[in-house]
């Protein structure tokens, strides 16, 4: 039913780190999740992907209530496909959009974690993508902003008397990092819980009716300029 | 490598409940996972939805180090299809198999979950496959025993003082009742966390090499007879 936003039906896609996905929440299930990590290119595996999953849930594209792309942190290029694929979809029906961020998605595997869920996520340049957010209460409630630092800068950053678990791609470079860092303390997410997943997406869209927008109004969420932008930047300060 | 169980390709597949769901574990990623809830036959989606994850992972049945099927408790006639697929699978290329417990795999979205996780499967005829993990250290420890009984009875069996999470395809029926009787100690999953997901089953079947048997030797999981054994019993005690 429209008014019950829980029962919204939801389409997500994620193409902003190393995995691609695709979910369908509708009538209060996942109804088709995707997850895809296989080195291949976003922009050829997406759309055949949204493609089954509405088929497979016998849904079309007019049947979705709201079109949610994880629209970063993230790599620059799949964080454009992601939002420019949702915005399309979205257009030809009429239907609104909702930005996901994937720090926030990647926090929704660990919905009612007793202490701070800390994504991070290989921001490549020595830094990673990295937030806190305290899961006690079931979903994701912020504790420390967003930044694009350094791994040591950020666990400097995190309060040490709450159990911390850390999820996202940067968790197979700088767990042991982490691990020699924080000791026992900190949990490190299994293969299944490591990474973020479209059907986090989804529920939190849905949770989130005061976010959906039109499509010409979804933007990319970016913590640094993009590499060209900083290049330009440099050379216009003569520092090339 | 070989000797490095956590680097295993495991291919798991699990059709024991409403959900169909194929997942690959490969160089200490999840490669590929597809989870399907659209009540369509089982016997029918599993078999494309192996082809399409291995193929996708760029591997052959022969890269397989272990075949993982969830094998129950849940469905009859889904566990033998899912049981049945792992053996001839494993079987035409002279590889082992692994009985992961679809309880325990439900536990495994709570990884780390400082209290137990009570995984309730509807069991149809006013029962629930029912069980409880205490997630605190990560990987699931039991907590209690195995369990075909209505959910009052389940719900006497937990302990009084710890956090509890539920998930399970029993929670969009009893979800309710167990907030009614339980109040706020109760968690009940957010939907992308509610089901079985093959990717939690390549984890168990990974950390567990000693659980690797011949594909001869793959059983299901029951924690009932069957019906059609239950209906003949009846009928030689006279009770039909």
């Amino acid at each position: 039913m429209a008014n019950d936003m829980r029962q919204s039906t939801v389409l997500a896609i994620d193409t902003s780190g190393p995995v691609a996905g695709c979910a369908v929440l509708t009538g209060g299930r996942i109804a088709h999740v995707v997850a895809m990590n296989h080195g291949l290119t976003h922009s050829e595996t997406i759309m055949p992907a949204v493609d089954e999953a509405l088929s497979a849930a016998g849904l079309a594209c007019g049947d979705v209530d709201v079109f949610a792309a994880v629209a970063g942190p993230g790599s620059f290029t799949g964080v454009r496909i992601g939002v420019c694929t949702v915005k399309g979809l979205a257009h030809a029906v009429g239907k609104p959009c909702a930005a996901v961020h994937a720090l926030e998605a990647l926090a929704m595997n660990f919905y009612g974690f007793d202490g701070l869920c800390c994504p991070i996520l290989d921001a490549r340049r020595g830094q990673v993508y990295c937030a806190a957010f305290d899961m006690s209460g079931g979903m994701p409630v912020r504790a420390l902003e967003d930044a694009a630092q350094p791994l040591p800068d950020f666990l400097a950053r995190l309060p040490e008397d709450r159990r911390l678990v850390f999820v996202g791609d940067g968790v197979p470079v700088h767990g042991e990092a982490v691990r020699a860092r924080l000791g026992r303390r900190a949990l490190i997410a299994p293969e299944n819980l490591r990474d973020l997943r479209a059907d986090a997406a989804c529920v939190l869209a849905a949770a989130r009716p005061e976010s959906w927008v039109p499509a010409a109004a979804l933007r990319p969420i970016y913590l640094r300029a993009p590499q060209a932008v900083r290049e330009r930047e440099r050379k216009m300060n003569g520092q090339n």
